[in-house]
């Protein structure tokens, strides 16, 4: 069998407005062939997917501000939250959704956002009650000390991991503020599922030349993480992160460890020129796990258990923004053994990536729509 | 399928003393599982294997300077040539072998070497043909102006491709003279099977600043391609190439083209600091098709279109040797689509590779066997 990507057939579907032109293609991975079929289509950067229990997904589309509730079974859409402001532009708007653990109790949708304005902004966390489609509750419940003049690097993927809420916070353009942990710029954090710091992290009542650091530091070092993840076969918490021109990372967060931004990096600058001392590796710094050279620009993360794809349990999925692929991971003994590249170039920029009970993967482009892989 | 490295069985089989021990695994790759079995032993550095159409092949040990004529079926062994002199220290030693296209007719065996004294030496190509087992004729058809005080980096890979010869010269840890058109440093060459200079070559006649552009040169900027070798279906040439620390590359060769070393690079110095310009791009310079970071060092370099691994067909196979493990690439669109790491951690450091008439693997390992890989 001849690993070729073959477009089999281009369907014309009746649809909504909004969907009007649906596309279908065969496609030929090494584990078989597999489909790929948009569900939907119309949304702005849908940078994250989550299902409900009852099979529809919160899209979050990140520059509109907007989540909206989907049901792919029938293409069904409300849209049921907003960002407050309108500081919506280059990478600031909406960065995840994420349902509490337990949220067929609690009802509690958390949602992470840029809030400011085009001057001064950070990254924040709310979370949010629905009533039918309406908000009926509204929480802020952590505002993260990484307050910049640019529109970059926010982060903000969250990962619940054993009833903790970890959420990325990327450098905001200010390399040297990722290695001062009296600020949250450049870290991921840990905190209670209401924002409270937990008294078992890492760094809580130490002192870095008499300033005081922050206690929901859970690692630090990072770039822009925008991939957080649990692989719940280990415990084990990952992420992807952006990294300068060369050097986009794969990292397994180790509490309190330092991932060495913008000390040591595989990247250069993007103008050219060394980042840091010029140096990949120094003691005391993690090392990652995979490293894309040349960059993916790598967007979300999940870790592959479901049942429709056998053959890729227990690998992790990377969206690519700059190399518009899907990214899988395989690992052996804890090391990547595989890297495969799914739908390459076919769907634009990947940015967010979910997996449904049956195991179907669904892909939100850039291009606006949602897709899914079944095998076929 | 988990894809998880299974240890089944190790057997002791009575053999000749120098390969006392014999090894069996089962592995599983994606394309399913797989046998590694350990053939014959006892090899100092098999750099190049090359097969013979009566089925027997022959094996290069670098550092030892012998050629070793093997039959795998049944572990006979015989020394049938030696490079001449006692210069086979660091990198220095015999670099490949490879048969005339027409060998059946010419009986020629094209072999190249180190050739000088640890102070001063370069690459140069030797045919020879065999009467028996003993050298009936022994020509000297090329000497690289690759001098140079170093015992590293001579490159030194033979590929035919259309009558052609085809070999690669490392920088000989000299990168500024890849640059330099007017010597052979770091450049691919295209003979003639004779070593004359073919008229057509992209550097005839040329000069660079009053000085005559080495004729021989196919394509220039490269750093130490240990890796060459044709793709059939193609016709294009391929090299795998040692990279600084970060960097190591495949490259698609191109008539008379530049591969940027040491201007440009993905990679930094081994003590760490930028490569040349710090940049990893610029105009009028190749980029390359796949990057490995942190480096794998590869080695050999092979085509796979046999029949036994019918997934693996249009792949490439690549031996690396700090990250010991035979690495696949698979293309679509002429794009790399998949990274497979193959045998990891297991053979050491893998040396050269070659695939029989029936499309089993062979490898040849620095811990001194060749092992053969066969569907399970």
């Amino acid at each position: 069998m001849k690993l070729q990507q073959i477009l089999i057939a281009v369907l014309l579907v009746a649809s909504a407005p909004s969907q009007a032109q649906e596309t279908r293609y065969e496609l030929h991975g090494v584990a078989g062939p597999y489909v790929v079929e948009q569900l939907v289509n119309g949304f702005s950067q849908p940078i994250a997917i989550e299902f409900l229990p009852d099979g529809k997904a919160l899209v979050a589309q990140r520059n509109l501000g907007v989540i909206t509730r989907v049901d792919f079974r029938n293409g069904e859409r409300v849209d049921i939250a907003a960002m407050p402001g309108e500081f919506k532009v280059s990478d600031a708007g909406l960065h995840d959704v994420e349902l509490h653990p337990d949220y067929t109790h609690t009802g509690w949708i958390y949602i992470t956002y840029s809030e400011g304005d085009p001057h001064y902004s950070t990254l924040v966390i709310d979370r949010i009650r629905l009533d039918g489609d309406k908000i009926r509750d509204r929480e802020r419940i952590f505002t993260a000390d990484a307050y910049a003049e640019t529109l970059y690097h926010y982060g903000g993927r969250m990962q619940f991991l054993e009833g903790y809420l970890y959420v990325s916070v990327g450098d905001r353009q200010h390399p040297e503020r990722a290695q001062d942990r009296s600020n949250h710029t450049g870290s991921i954090l840990r905190l209670h599922d209401d924002g409270r710091v937990p008294v078992d992290n890492p760094f809580v009542g130490l002192e870095d030349e008499a300033k005081p650091v922050r206690p929901e530091i859970w690692s630090y070092g990072h770039r822009n993480p925008q991939g957080l993840y649990v692989n719940p076969q280990t415990g084990e918490l990952w992420s992807s992160e952006h990294g300068p021109r060369g050097g986009d990372e794969v990292n397994r967060i180790v509490k309190g460890a330092n991932y060495g931004w913008a000390e040591i990096s595989f990247g250069f600058e993007y103008e050219g020129g060394p980042i840091g001392k010029g140096i990949v590796s120094q003691e005391g710094m993690q090392q990652p796990v995979w490293v894309y050279v040349p960059s993916i620009a790598p967007s979300d993360l999940v870790f592959y258990q479901g049942e429709a794809f056998p053959a890729w349990r227990g690998s992790w999925l990377i969206g690519a923004l700059a190399l518009t692929h899907l990214n899988r991971l395989a690992l052996q003994d804890g090391a990547v053994v595989l890297e495969e590249r799914l739908v390459n170039g076919l769907l634009g920029r990947i940015r967010s990536i979910a997996v449904d009970s049956a195991g179907l993967v669904y892909l939100g482009s850039d291009l606006g729509g949602i897709w899914r892989l079944r095998p076929l």
